[in-house]
């Protein structure tokens, strides 16, 4: 694209890359983008938008783009393909596909999409903590099987909740257990106090915790840092009757020793909404481990995902055009 | 037992009636009983208590018992054969079981356990609004089957349920829904709003409100103004999106209509706790009806249920030492 004189306004180049391999929730399609440009019609006229699909047009849009949104970015001679790229947006929360982040030019910034998923987050949480609660992992075996065995458990208010990770997702799952009248801990990096928490630990002393917990939910991004931080020796911590709930991602948690524990009653049950791999194979054994309930990624994300995707990165090139720290910058040295 | 002379403190006869027959969580046993009158020992000592099982030693007792907490009393010649009674305590909140009350005698009082309920109720209700939210009965029946389907769904906020029947459980419910962010019309006799409610309907309105409902909850007693209250033609009036859920007697609700409207997508949901007959036999279709979730009538009760129990008798028992009215009497006219 040539560039115009400096007397006409600038016009900048996003290039939206969509991936047919991922669900059609996170294809950010023509009508999507029309629909963002009637909420934002002042910024959308500083745009030309290419949308292109498994990098039909990828090449020749990388030559003149100065902004991106592609949750799986060419890593290779990024910056001689596309010479004025500034930013790229990916579509998830979760960047460890990316990691590490040796490919990315340091001048380039690099956004993701968390804070979209806080409200559905909130009610994920809600329900997993009260079906474990109510030991609807069992129920729902035993409707399998049509047998009725009534299982009485207290009401849920007065348990504690740990909760690692205090990002978007971590809040949001400590408002559900706050608004449920439990305890909530935080464990995170800096082991400060962050609302809705009553208090917090720092994850290099989570086995102090991990004893207190009627709940563990894990909401952590994977990082070096993160993975298989639930190992079995940390798993062993837990109580008999504690529950485990993970919306962050599968490789936080040693399922391997989690399924051994569940399956000897070490553990009272999970929900589970992140696995690996992901689609889980039909013939996974995690379908039919002891008191699981499986659900397949869909904790935190909306139908109206990208509509909120668009206006994130709206608010973003506003910020960008007064000069202004964009928000949602992925840390490159922490790499979420 | 023989009367004391006036000027010695006058002793009452409690007996209390097991039946084997129901779960042992409803079991008034010596231990629990003992627990109790540590934590109402002046009161105690006013009585004499005896403890039966299954008729073991009802007609001696009941020739002598002031009081008895019993959940199916002797109806046949009953002051004949308890000349003294004046006060029956079920350990149920439903006493549909013994409708019609032609059997009680005029100045014999009974009183139900309603109350014993909120905190499993509202509960149960937050974790089946959200269920039927997140379309997870489909989820559960996909997970039986290893099958990854992701189903996208909005947050629950600015839904709206319509809660039928709003004493203790359907308080319960809209404190549930309200935390929940839903907007709660109560469908009741008298039609007056109560908290939490946003508004209330008259039950003979309440084909204006089903068409509204995002969720319906039902917590009514059963009588024979409720029975088939929720027939096929006023499910008919529910949105195809709506899910319903009860949690108060089954035959309020027509099941052979709702499954029928279930199979057919007609609804998109349903958790169920209570059934008819209870225990659900093995071979009950409902086990598998698309996008039901059968729970065997644990929605309100938790193990401290007996303690509870004898808590609001003895609560009462004061009350009627005082000469004061006792609360919980069910009224002989409304038969609940």
């Amino acid at each position: 694209m040539p560039r115009k004189s400096s007397t006409e306004p600038r016009i900048y180049h996003l290039h939206v890359e969509n991936s047919r391999k991922r669900q059609a929730l996170f294809h950010l399609t023509e009508p999507i983008y029309a629909a963002a440009v009637k909420r934002h019609r002042a910024l959308a006229k500083k745009l030309k938008v290419t949308i292109g699909w498994d990098g039909d047009i990828l090449d020749e849009a990388l030559k003149t783009a100065d902004f991106m949104i592609n949750s799986s970015p060419p890593r290779e001679r990024l910056r001689e393909r596309a010479p004025h790229l500034q930013w790229i947006q990916t579509t998830g929360a979760g960047i460890d596909g990316l990691l590490p982040l040796d490919w990315l030019p340091a001048d380039v910034a690099l956004t993701n999409n968390s804070g979209a998923h806080g409200a559905k987050a909130e009610d994920y949480c809600t329900m997993a903590l009260l079906m474990l609660q109510t030991r609807a992992p069992a129920m729902f075996a035993n409707q399998r099987d049509g047998k009725w065995v009534p299982i009485f458990t207290m009401p849920i208010a007065g348990k504690t909740a740990v909760v690692i990770g205090f990002g978007d997702l971590g809040s949001a799952a400590g408002r559900a257990a706050r608004k449920l009248g439990l305890k909530v801990i935080a464990v995170t990096r800096s082991g400060k106090a962050a609302k809705p928490a009553n208090s917090a630990c720092k994850v290099t002393r989570i086995e102090s915790v991990l004893p207190k917990a009627d709940f563990v939910v894990v909401t952590t991004p994977l990082t070096a840092g993160t993975r298989n931080l639930l190992n079995r020796a940390r798993l062993d911590l837990l109580k008999p009757t504690a529950g485990l709930i993970n919306i962050g991602r599968s490789p936080v948690v040693d399922y391997d020793a989690l399924s051994d524990k569940l399956e000897k009653n070490e553990l009272a049950g999970a929900v589970l909404d992140v696995h690996n791999p992901e689609p889980l194979p039909a013939d996974s054994p995690m379908w039919t481990t002891r008191n699981v309930i499986v659900t397949p990624h869909i904790s935190c994300d909306d139908p109206r995902y990208m509509d909120f995707l668009c206006d994130t990165w709206f608010a973003n090139f506003a910020r960008k055009l007064a000069g202004k720290p964009l928000t949602n910058q992925v840390d490159r040295a922490l790499g979420y």
